[in-house]
């Protein structure tokens, strides 16, 4: 069973010809609701490759009966929720012009509950972005330990960061969480690798780069034709933990992370061209050839 | 039977510290859900003041089974919605910053279908701010006309006013969307006065002028201890509409109509503090004396 701690927000992607200015009005032309927060992609991912997950989320009093909801019981996505009464799931209203340009309006909701409530001790956990202080006790408490600080990674003090990391196995960072956490605690990419087991920094559609033993290799991104990046590293974290809880080298791992990836990108929003374990298999070995037979579960 | 036509509206009202600019993201603090567009803000006031009351709308698929739709039962309002399956009920998100600045994002959504729906012919309407051209046939085909430019008042062209106003024997706008019709019809605002039986205009916390027979009365507004502005405008129309069918002279209605508005700028939100007519009267007799005997129903 993997435990994946942190969000499940609401997204609604918004087109408009125009961002206004303060005090201005302007018309939405598409607006599309998507299921997201990173925990909750990353739950979803894992299901749909066929592996047994429990989610660990805070939601508002509007997740009962909702779209969401029906969802995660289609993909039989298990959950430990705390449910706040009086406050909204988390949800992110993403509003983008027709040059591109975007403003984001987050409402953290039901979320800040984390910082109050009690944190379990689980035997295989990803924590995804949430409350710095409630992954740092998750850390602390839990057997193996991934570690991925996303968006959120301005909100960790360095303590933190270095409670999280001296606790954890795997840390999962885009280039840009790198360099801040780097600037948070004080030290340079290399002492950062030096103090997890393994650490998988990722380079959008450049690839990623895998740390460990003192040695680093690089695995190339799949080719294939964007439609949407959002959700990329999301489900490149769920295939690297299903592949690593079957038994598979990390690299290996790492591999079947980018391939899952691949198909999420292909397609708008974060949980809508989730490959199963059959499909991930069938792309990775036009890329990579066939799979190593795998070690013992994880 | 009072009609109204225009849109229903789901409002998304939310605080936040910075409102951000182009490419950045910032927290929301504070978010409520309200209900809202023009048209069933003026149904749900009548409805309250006990008058019998259909409202046209177009609303999309998120519709059923919402909570709008049994706070719409609850009131007792009839609806002939047009439902357009693909789209969302028109829905504003309305973010306002510390320092009071806002920003709007509005989705005209399901009320695209008005452009290409049948005009109802009815004999008693008012129709509030909504799709042009649907105005312009609802207004040559019904018998008693009220109408309301609203927010949508730039949408209008020339032509357009110019048959609304001449099939209208209400004119209701406030000293914003006076300006941009007088401006549209290239006449000047006694002109425009001339052109209905009865012009009211509304200025705010500064009252309002009913304009008809070639005089004008100004009715002063019911001080209160003001919460939020927004819906007063609709419940002043909901009150003199309501006065007007029980057969009250349009100066007693205009009373009514401020004093309808008093309640709701008591509370937030357009259809949370609506005074039934034994409460609206309670208030009125303080502050206009006894209502004078009405003539025959309308």
């Amino acid at each position: 069973m993997i435990h994946v701690v942190g969000h499940t927000a609401v997204d609604h992607i918004s087109r408009v010809h125009h961002l206004p200015k303060d005090n201005q009005s302007t018309h939405i032309t598409e607006r599309r609701i998507s299921f997201g927060g990173g925990a909750a992609n990353i739950a979803a991912g894992i299901a749909v490759l066929g592996e047994e997950v429990t989610l660990h989320s805070c939601v508002g009093d509007d997740f009962a009966d909702s779209d969401y909801e029906k969802w995660m019981d289609t993909l039989g996505v298990r959950r430990q929720f705390f449910t706040v009464p009086g406050t909204h799931t988390p949800t992110a209203f993403m509003f983008t012009d027709d040059s591109g340009d975007q403003m984001t309006f987050f409402e953290w909701g039901a979320s800040k509950a984390f910082a109050t409530s009690e944190a379990p001790a689980l035997p295989f956990v990803h924590m995804a972005t949430a409350d710095p202080e409630f992954n740092c006790k998750v850390a602390e408490k839990s057997g193996f330990v991934s570690f991925d600080p996303g968006q959120d990674v301005f909100w960790y003090t360095k303590e933190q960061l270095d409670t999280i990391i001296s606790n954890a196995d795997i840390l999962f960072a885009n280039q840009h969480e790198v360099k801040t956490m780097c600037e948070t605690l004080g030290v340079a990419k290399e002492a950062l690798i030096k103090n997890v087991k393994m650490a998988i920094f990722t380079m959008s559609g450049d690839g990623s780069t895998l740390y460990m033993d003192g040695t680093n290799h690089f695995i190339p991104a799949v080719p294939v034709t964007l439609a949407d990046p959002t959700g990329a590293g999301d489900s490149y974290r769920a295939g690297f933990l299903s592949a690593y809880v079957r038994g598979y080298a990390p690299l290996t791992c790492c591999r079947v992370g980018t391939v899952t990836a691949s198909y999420v990108v292909e397609h708008a929003g974060c949980q809508t061209h989730l490959p199963t374990w059959e499909q991930m298999l069938e792309r990775y070995r036009q890329h990579f050839g066939t799979l190593e037979e795998p070690g013992p579960r994880r």
